[in-house]
């Protein structure tokens, strides 16, 4: 007998690159497909930092995705010179959340932020209007290396928190054993997005003892305690940890270029991985937690969405992921997955 | 007035890779242009491992170094089941010194070693036979990650050294601080070679902050203060630390593929950019040590060598480093060094 899991909602990815133009009509279906709810990263070129913006890109992605069961849910780049003040605009856009990236750190990081209590004017804003705060939770700054950038954020992490009591705040793809045990100790208010690469990569992966342009991304996979402390964290069951892909689309030639781009294109590939990883730490039963209904209490979201298509099926059968779709290179290229999604 | 150094005797290379056939074609005659000597890697594919191998190999790069005022220093691989009878062979056949690699942690080391200890009667024999060992420093094995295998090594390092107290020992390429405090600690008979490469980059430049294939050698680069220690090796006069290249070509295509080749290709840039480290370090005095005299001494090689080119001389006018030269990227591609080498 075919082992099935069926969730009774489709997923919610908390954190997607979805692009725009010619990819966005690549990725974004492919996420609408099984996913109910998305929550859409604004570090676009320009960013999606006005009302407009924002109800433009919502039109586009929606033109892109329609006809399945599924609603991107819009946030905002807050820049550094981000005014407080259209803060009630953004929400009567639509928007759930605003971003706020460290300068420099990652794709369209250049007009990102240094000093982020001079966003605190902001931050209470939002607190106010019950807008998400969604944090790149990595210091910058040429003083600090590159796998030190998390923990380094973390002391912020905390005087955001500790400052803005009712904001709720995510720390966005964490990497290390470190971000895992200050969410833990900060109330429920705080949470963390996981993504399913840094459930399977280690620094080893990326550029240590092998260097695979495919795998390497922001944050950077750290070391082996420390992905062992994302699996213990995603299996637990703990509202506090929910999934967001941080899939990340780059066409093939720029992450094989001299420098390579950011980013892990995992959309395809995500849920069967994930159910592969949850069975192998025996954690099955709380893979509905981590994907649906963790995310769905802290961004309060509504099911099923819509009503005549509820649910999503996972079975143990086997794919392989394909080398390259049209021209980006997914996570997991050409290898096997023990499970895939049932047809309907 | 432009500022000059020169160098009385040519460089040594204390660890080149020329590779075979077409390539050696292309990397030797570079190499050969400007140092005296070069100790040269056996991990051909065969590799170097006989008599024979030897022979016919120095044959090739004599043939394609014809002309200069150079010479290979040739080595053999030990293979983990290498007939220590065989050492007095090789040595006939012109070997000065006999390499171990770690299984799988770099180029053609699939058939490395992972019990060192299985190795001592071959260095008992190397000892007598007045042959030079060279290590790649790093321990293999899953259990360990990337950035802590040159760290792991270090207690076989002693291992080896306090059992074979007369054995010439080079740990090469090394990239920590702890490397260079073991070697400080080991009497004069154990040394240590440092690349150009490492005097530059951190893993920030290799997969951390950004990925830039090219950056990408073995053992990794490290952390800042590794680098830092690795400066101060270099610059410090001491004859335990002494210039190898490890100049290691690939063709492009093959740094850019999925699965990175490590390998920095630095012979042609390296003498002007250790100009330029050597100057920015109040240092410049002391290049000579680091490049010619603390190798010729260790591997007791004479000078000059032959009589009629003597000396190289760099001049502080900046040069750009190519692109490309042929299929292969050079370390530093595109930048520009403030040093070169002065055309005779």
């Amino acid at each position: 007998m075919v082992q099935e899991l069926v969730l009774s909602n489709r997923p919610v990815d908390a954190h997607l690159h979805v692009r725009q133009g010619k990819m966005l009509e690549l990725v974004a279906p492919i996420t609408a497909r099984y996913f109910s709810y998305a929550v859409i990263m604004p570090n676009t070129h320009p960013p999606i930092c006005t009302p407009d913006s924002i109800n433009s890109y919502r039109a586009e992605i929606l033109r892109s995705t329609a006809g399945n069961p599924f609603k991107p849910l819009m946030t905002f780049k807050i820049l550094s010179d981000f005014d407080s003040k259209l803060v009630p605009a953004m929400k009567e856009a639509g928007a759930i959340a605003g971003k706020v990236y460290p300068k420099g750190l990652t794709t369209n990081a250049e007009d990102g932020v240094s000093d982020f209590f001079a966003l605190f004017p902001v931050f209470e804003a939002m607190q106010k209007a019950g807008l998400v705060l969604c944090l790149h939770g990595e210091m910058p700054g040429d003083e600090i290396e590159g796998l030190d950038r998390e923990t380094a954020f973390l002391r912020t992490l905390y005087f955001i928190a500790k400052t803005f009591p009712y904001l709720k705040i995510v720390m966005e793809h964490i990497t290390t054993e470190a971000a895992v045990d200050a969410i833990l100790q900060l109330p429920a208010n705080v949470a963390a997005t996981i993504t399913v690469h840094h459930l399977l990569l280690t620094y080893d992966d990326v550029g240590g003892d092998r260097m695979r342009v495919h795998n390497w991304c922001k944050p950077i996979a750290k070391r082996k305690r420390d992905r062992d402390a994302l699996i213990e964290a995603a299996i637990s069951g703990c509202p506090k940890f929910f999934f967001g892909s941080d899939s990340a689309p780059h066409p093939e030639e720029k992450k094989r270029s001299e420098e390579c781009c950011a980013g892990c294109f995992t959309a395809p590939v995500c849920l069967p991985l994930l159910a592969e990883i949850f069975e192998q730490h025996n954690a099955l039963p709380r893979l509905e937690q981590f994907v649906v209904r963790s995310a769905a209490i802290f961004y309060e979201l509504s099911f099923p969405m819509p009503p005549h298509t509820p649910q999503l099926t996972l079975v143990k059968q086997p794919m392989v992921v394909p080398l390259k779709i049209e021209e980006v290179v997914p996570f997991w290229a050409g290898k096997e997955i023990s499970w895939s999604i049932k047809k309907e």
